[in-house]
C-alpha cells in the first residue's frame, strides 16, 4: 500500500469561446493528470488544475510522497505542505491545499481499488444514487476567432449566445441532451440589464426550474442590490454579485435571496468572518480549493451545523474530476443542490474511457466499481498532452484573451 | 460487507469510591458491549455508555441496522436516527448520537478487518505513533462503605485520598505506574481552599507538570474566578469552572488561563454560539458523545479552524474505548493535550484479552493490527454481564449513592 511513483501529465483540451467578466476562455483549457503508482500495479488517478506552476509543484512534492502509505492522507498532506515551504514558504495554505488535492483524489482512488471499494464508501457512504447537476450556461461566441479577429470565428457545434434568445437556445440544448433540472448563467459580462433579460427568458422557457445568476464579483453594491431585487422572485440562489466578505454581508442586508460563493470564502481561514458577519447562506464547496475529498466533506459539515447551504462548484475539468465531485457529493448528506459542473462544454477530449459517467435526467449516477469507477483511456492521454506541448501553453489567461481580440477590454471587477 | 447482527452486553465493572461534585462513583461502573457481526464471520467491537436506556435505544435500532453495508456510515446514522423517532421523537440528537457513536466504533473496527487496516488508518492515518494520556486524579474514599456506612469501608488497593497528601500519593501512584506526564485533579468536592492546595501541592511534588483541575461547573463566578486566579501560575487548562457557554464566557473575561469544557458545548448545535461568545479556548472531545470516530475528526477540525485547542474527554471506560480513543486521537492533528482516561481505575475487569493497550510512558502506543487491534474475550463478557444482573442495577446514580450514605450531602451546581 506504498506509494512507488507518480506520474504528473499536464494537459490540454478544446474549450469554447466562453465569455465571463475577467475575459474570454481560450480555446484550450488545462489541466494536470496524475498516476500514482501504489504496490500491486494499483494506479490511482487525480486531476487538477492546469499549467506549468501546477506541474512544478506536484513534480516538488513527488520525492516526499512517494514512500507513504496511499492510506496516510495526514502525512501525505503534511508531506505536501513540508515539501513547499510550509507556512514559511513562497506558497499560500490554500496553493498548498490544491497541490495535496489532486493527491487526495489519487489516493482515494487507489484505496479504492485496493479494498474494492468505490470512493463514496470511503468517504462515509451515499447518501444518493446519483448527484443532480445544474446546466451551466455561457454567453460565447460561435466560435474561437480566427487571427486574433473578434468578428471572424470558426463556429462550432453550438453557436453564440449574446442575447436572451441565444441563451434559452443554450439552455434547450443543454436541457435536450442532458436532462438538466436547474439552469446557472456565468453573467457579469453584458451590462446588468441584458442579463435580467437573459433570466427573464429562461424563467419564461423553463417555468419551475430553478435559477442561478453568478456574474463572478463583476457588479457594484448598488447594481447588485438592484438586480438581486429585480430577479427575487425567480432566482434561487445569487451568486458572487459582488467581491469580498463585507461587500456581500452588506448585499445580504438589503437582497431577499440567499447569497452564494466559491470566491470570497475559499480557504478554512475565511469561514469564521464569513460566518459571523453572516455574508453567505449558501457555499459552493470544490475538493480541488479545499484540499481534497475528506475536507470537502469535513468543510460540509461545518456548513450544516452552521445553518449554512452547500453547493458546488466547477472550473472547466474531465472526467476523473467529474468522478471524484460525483463521489464526494454523493457522501455528503449537507449538499442539497443541484451541482456546477463545465463536464458538457469539454467532455469530448476526455481522457477517460467512455460510458462510466453520463448525465441523464440532469445526474451522473455515481459509480459503483471499485475507486473512482472511471479508467484512464492512455492514449487519448497522450493525445492531450501533445496537444498541450503544441500548444505552448503554460497557464490560463482569460483576461490577455479578451485583450488582444478587443484591446478596447476594461479588466478589473467591478464592472458594472 | 453487509451487517447481519448485532449482540448487544450491558455489563457492569469494579468502580473505586470516587468523588466528585455530584456525589460518589458507586461501587460498579455500566458500560454496554456491541458485537457487530459482518459477513464472513467478522465481528466489529463497540463500547459506550451503560443502563437499560442505552441498551433499549441499542435493541431499538437493531432491525433498521441489519442489512446495511458496514461501511455506510452515513447510512447508518441516518438508520439509528430515524429508529429512534428523529427530530420529532423522544431523544435528543445528542441522544441519537450517542447511540450511533456505538455502531460507529464497531462498524469502524470491522471495516479494519475487511480491509486490513488500523482503524487509525482508515481516519486517514496517524499523525503520532502513541497517545499521551494524563493521570486522572479523585478525591477518594479509602474503599466503597459496607451497609451504607460512609465511615465503615472496605479498603481497596489504592487507599483514601482526602487531602493534598492523598491527592499527591495517588498522583504517584498513577505516575510510577504508568509513567504519565501531566495530571488531571476532579475537582468541586471539597472548598475551594482545599482544592487549591492540592493542585500546590502537585506543582511542588511534579514541577513541571501540566496540571489541570476540573470542578464539574461547582463553582460560582466569583469562586472560579479566585481559584483561577489563584493558580494562574501553574494551571495548562481550567475546566468547567462554571455551568454554561455564558458562565464560561464570563470567567474568560476575567481569568488569564485557557478554559476547556465538555460540559456546556457537547453537541455541534453548541459550537456556533460557545465560539461567537469566546466561552472555551479549548474543547474536550468525546467520541461516544459526538456521534463516533469520524464526526469527532470533523469536530477537532472545527476547533482547528477557529483556533481552538481539542484535549479529550473520559468517562468510566473499559478497553474497546480506549482502543477507540487512541486511534481516532492518533488521526487528529489537531489533538495537542494529553487525553483523559479513567482506564486505570477500572482495567481490572476490562472484557478485552489483555496484552494490546498499555500505558507506558504516558502513552498508549497505537496498535497496528487491523481494526481497534483488540480482541474480546468472551468469558470474561460473560463474568461481567453476570456482574451486572446480579447487581440489578439499570443507571448511574452518584448522587443518590452519596445521599444514601450521607443524607446531609447537598447536591445541585454550584456547590461553592
Amino acid at each position: 500500500m506504498i506509494i512507488r511513483d507518480l506520474t504528473i501529465t499536464p494537459i490540454a483540451f478544446r474549450d469554447p469561446a466562453l465569455l465571463n467578466a475577467d475575459g474570454l476562455h481560450e480555446s484550450l483549457a488545462l489541466r494536470t493528470i496524475v498516476q500514482m503508482h501504489v504496490d500491486g500495479g494499483v494506479v490511482g488517478l487525480g486531476e487538477g488544475s492546469g499549467g506549468s506552476a501546477t506541474a512544478e509543484r506536484l513534480e516538488a512534492v513527488k520525492r516526499s510522497v512517494v514512500g507513504l502509505s496511499v492510506f496516510d492522507l495526514n502525512g501525505i498532506e503534511r508531506a505536501v505542505s513540508d515539501a513547499l515551504g510550509g507556512d514559511a514558504g513562497p506558497l499560500t495554505r490554500r496553493q498548498r491545499r490544491e497541490v495535496f488535492a489532486i493527491l487526495d483524489v489519487a489516493a482515494h482512488d487507489a484505496q479504492g481499488h485496493l479494498t474494492g471499494l468505490p470512493v463514496a464508501e470511503l468517504l462515509g457512504g451515499r447518501v444518493r444514487d446519483a448527484v443532480d447537476y445544474s446546466a451551466y450556461l455561457f454567453y460565447k461566441l460561435a466560435g474561437h476567432p480566427v487571427a486574433n479577429d473578434i468578428d471572424d470565428v470558426e463556429a462550432d457545434e453550438w453557436g453564440a449566445a449574446l442575447d436572451p434568445e441565444g441563451i434559452v437556445a443554450q439552455a434547450r440544448t443543454l436541457i435536450d441532451r442532458y436532462g438538466f433540472r436547474s439552469i446557472k448563467l456565468k453573467a457579469g459580462v453584458f451590462p446588468p440589464a441584458e442579463e435580467i433579460a437573459a433570466i427573464r427568458a429562461l424563467a419564461d422557457a423553463f417555468p419551475g426550474y430553478p435559477l442561478r445568476i453568478d456574474p463572478n464579483g463583476a457588479w457594484t453594491h448598488e447594481t447588485a442590490v438592484s438586480v438581486g431585487r429585480e430577479l427575487q422572485d425567480v432566482l434561487e440562489y445569487f451568486e458572487d454579485p459582488v467581491l469580498g466578505i463585507d461587500g456581500m454581508a452588506a448585499i445580504h442586508c438589503e437582497v431577499e435571496r440567499p447569497l452564494a460563493t466559491n470566491m470570497c470564502v475559499v480557504a478554512f481561514e475565511h469561514l469564521k468572518e464569513a460566518f459571523e458577519k453572516d455574508a453567505i447562506q449558501i457555499l459552493l464547496t470544490d475538493h480541488h480549493y479545499w484540499g481534497g475529498l475528506r475536507h470537502t466533506r469535513e468543510l460540509a459539515a461545518i456548513c450544516g451545523h452552521w445553518g449554512v447551504g452547500v453547493s458546488m462548484h466547477s472550473n472547466s475539468h474531465l472526467g476523473i474530476s467529474l468522478a471524484a465531485m460525483t463521489h464526494v457529493a454523493a457522501a455528503t448528506p449537507e449538499l442539497t443542490y443541484a451541482c456546477d459542473t463545465h463536464y458538457p462544454w469539454n467532455r469530448q477530449d476526455d481522457v477517460i474511457v467512455p460510458g462510466a459517467l453520463e448525465i441523464v435526467g440532469g445526474a451522473v449516477a455515481v459509480p459503483t466499481k471499485p475507486g473512482l469507477g472511471v479508467e484512464l483511456d492512455p492514449d487519448a492521454l497522450e493525445r492531450q498532452h501533445r496537444v498541450l506541448l503544441a500548444s505552448g501553453r503554460t497557464a490560463r489567461d482569460d483576461r490577455g484573451y479578451m485583450k488582444r481580440l478587443d484591446p478596447s477590454f476594461q479588466a478589473g471587477l467591478p464592472r458594472f
